[in-house]
């Protein structure tokens, strides 16, 4: 075909809808590509993640560190051109750790004395001034307890050591399949008279850092202290019972203070075309009280923030709503989220998409999504129709859960979505003094960013019908 | 159709190819699972990484450390149940750094005299006892220089600074795009009088840890000395240049000494049934001189050494010959490829697949592939049948470079294939300090081991036709 007809050919074709529809795929591709080149070029997350580690630091909910992140990043927020910026009050509980715990083996026969490295987990009780002293028991499962029963376990520490199976490729997937052990570990071991819990550190490595997280006690049961160790000193601990019996110490200054009140923080550009579908990027703002939370979850707040700058940066404006949530008390207790979708149900209002990043600021590898039975493979089938856009940047959408602070919005019938990064270094931190700043690559936190602005371009521009 | 009639219908095909294929297929993925699963759970690469960074440490090729290197490796490759271990001689250069480069501000109308973080880079001359003292010209590409001349560039410190594009999504690119002036620019320079060239650090980053590299002089060529300053220096040197003229004084004591003869260490499993088509699996064991080179490229090396052992653990045996090429001397003059390849090309072999991993122990995306134009095609036609069992743990296969250490052995009609990981981090730690153990991530490190272990077996077991 000479050029001549070609042109004519294309002249020709150029009313016709596929052509169209190709054209518009066209745009759709270069305007991601810009979104890219601008988050890689200009984004600012890393910065706001700096000031959130750095000037604010360990954030956990209730505590003056929770309050200074929400004027700080309120602060940040009102520079970034939404329509509105407000905060939403909820009230989280107060958990205090006091000084640091200390764990001891005592007067062993074959090492005598050593200390090991453990952390109180968050909401437990403390050991009280004395601490607690006593022979240990190792089990690997929740319900090994009943099978020991209180004549084993009566006076005892129970020590659970199950570790997160390293061969999940999925780091979340062997978290899922030993958290149970934090969770619950020192509300069953109490039923039996278990004097104190002691966990091995969710982590599918060795090392010597001890991880927190939340426990729970049942209304009404006996609490006992619970504690982790490091995965290191719970193989040495494991190796030595295999030789006799082990007596540890345990001491922990955890305690509850009175709830207060706190904040989510929100910002919202309203929609020119469809109001009231909103469109939810978001991320919680309180972390544990070590560390400075720069994964868990910094990065998801600094990712959720980078969208709107990135798509006014492209002179793009939504036709739907587009909400920006840093939610408060993820970690221990949902106080956050319950408000925010309380008030969401309560008003009747709906979330075409709600999406929130809290797996860390890794590379991204792509997006789970979730909604009710109805309408899921609809969404599904929609957001397949994408995977020509985002597969050039190594994203791809599966089925999967979403986030803890966006659950409830479930029943509004929109689609929940997580930002997935790749999940390989993620335990290497997650509640521990060594999720800083430094932790982070920059560029893997603005691609998380870009990644989910152009979803959101996506969703807002076609829906997902 | 009933359950019977089903199993009757299943019966009558199991004679066909199509399930026999099936059946295959699903053997085969089985056996990758298992793979994953053994180097998860019981892969060594890591411990011997820590051994090769942390007992031998920096090993630049002609030093001692890369002596120590072959000594290590090799000792530990013996334990691993190869058939055979050697050790191939080579002739590497001996450059030497000396104390640690010197690089400050003189003078300055606004700031005074300031220390900025410089580093010679490898194979430079030194600039003597009294250093260079000279004004500073900035320039952003080698073309810059002949506008300029010699009148201009006479007697003064060139200093190129174009940075590494972030916007690109792959770092390599962007360094392919800027690293000409690490490695030509002394060179070019020194054509037009100048009297040293200071380069911007090759990462797409900004912060305080000057980036080492090769570079070259041509033969007879003027030979001014070549350093780099951190990425932070850069923008600071520039924006002062912007207010006036900057005088810099530079130090460095770098010199060459009589080349060494040195190794690179092979192991080998001869192939039961076609011993004479070698698959080839390799790193290279020389680092620079600072950090502990545990990106680059011993993550490569015990990526390559775990292979085998992955194998064993399953009872497999190869058809074809196996072997693992530790290289030396790839940063600074590629005096073990060449010594293998020579050898290999003028033995006859013929490499059936030869894959390096020169690009950091980090998540594994994929593989590289190239080969000779009459055999390309073919060849990725058959990795493409692959794709089913490979996608499930995030590979795939891309047209692209192999590895500097094998390209000689491309005229064989082979396939030659690089392993392609994530490369949002690599430059963060390249020819840097900061190259050390704890930069690597066991799981991200053995999933890769993981990954070329697939791709040999499938190799292996079907060949490339």
């Amino acid at each position: 075909m000479s050029e001549k007809i070609l042109y004519i050919f294309l002249l020709l074709m150029s009313s016709s809808s596929a052509l169209l529809a190709q054209n518009e795929r066209r745009d759709d591709a270069f305007l991601i590509k810009d979104i890219y080149d601008e988050a890689l070029s200009k984004g600012e997350a890393y910065d706001w993640l700096r000031v959130l580690t750095k000037d604010v630091g360990p954030r956990l909910a209730g505590s003056p560190g929770a309050a200074a992140a929400v004027t700080y990043m309120r602060q940040i927020i009102d520079t970034l051109g939404f329509d509105t910026v407000y905060l939403q009050p909820c009230i989280a509980p107060r958990w205090e750790r006091g000084e640091p715990a200390v764990g001891r083996i005592v007067n062993n026969d074959l090492i005598g004395s050593q200390d090991i490295r453990v952390i109180a987990l968050g909401n437990s009780v403390g050991t009280g001034e004395a601490g607690v002293t006593a022979e240990i028991i190792e089990v690997t499962s929740l319900d090994t307890l009943e099978q020991l029963g209180p004549e084993v376990l009566s006076g005892k520490i129970v020590f659970f050591n199950r570790p997160m199976d390293p061969r999940q490729l999925n780091t979340f997937a062997a978290y899922s399949g030993a958290v149970d052990q934090r969770v619950f570990g020192a509300n069953e071991a109490g039923k039996y008279g278990a004097v104190a819990a002691l966990v091995r550190s969710m982590t599918p490595g060795l090392d010597d850092v001890p991880h927190t997280g939340t426990m729970a006690y049942s209304e009404g049961a006996r609490r006992i202290p619970g504690l982790a160790l490091s995965t290191n000193d719970a193989d040495k601990l494991s190796a030595l019972l295999k030789k006799g019996s082990v007596r540890v110490h345990l001491k922990s200054q955890c305690r509850n203070l009175p709830p207060v009140e706190t904040y989510n923080v929100i910002a919202e550009v309203t929609g020119s075309t469809y109001p009231d579908e909103i469109i939810l990027v978001g991320g919680h703002l309180d972390s544990w009280d070590i560390g400075e939370g720069a994964h868990d979850d910094g990065s998801g707040c600094v990712q959720s923030m980078q969208v709107w700058p990135l798509l006014q940066a492209l002179d793009y404006r939504p036709q739907r709503t587009l909400r920006c949530v840093l939610f408060m008390n993820e970690e221990n207790g949902l106080a956050g989220g319950r408000a925010y979708w309380d008030a969401s149900n309560t008003a009747g209002e709906f979330h075409l998409m709600a999406m929130e990043s809290d797996r860390g600021g890794f590379s991204p590898r792509g997006f789970t999504a979730e909604a009710t039975e109805e309408v899921f493979a609809d969404y599904m089938r929609k957001l397949t129709t994408w995977l020509p856009l985002v597969e050039p940047y190594g994203l791809s959408f599966s089925s999967g859960g979403s986030g803890a602070d966006i659950g409830g919005l479930k029943s509004q019938g929109g689609l929940l979505m997580g930002l997935q990064p790749d999940t390989q270094r993620y335990f290497d931190y997650h509640h521990t003094s060594a999720d800083r700043l430094e932790a982070v690559n920059q560029r893997e936190l603005l691609l998380g960013a870009a990644a989910m602005t152009s979803l959101v371009y996506l969703i807002d521009k076609y829906g997902l019908r």
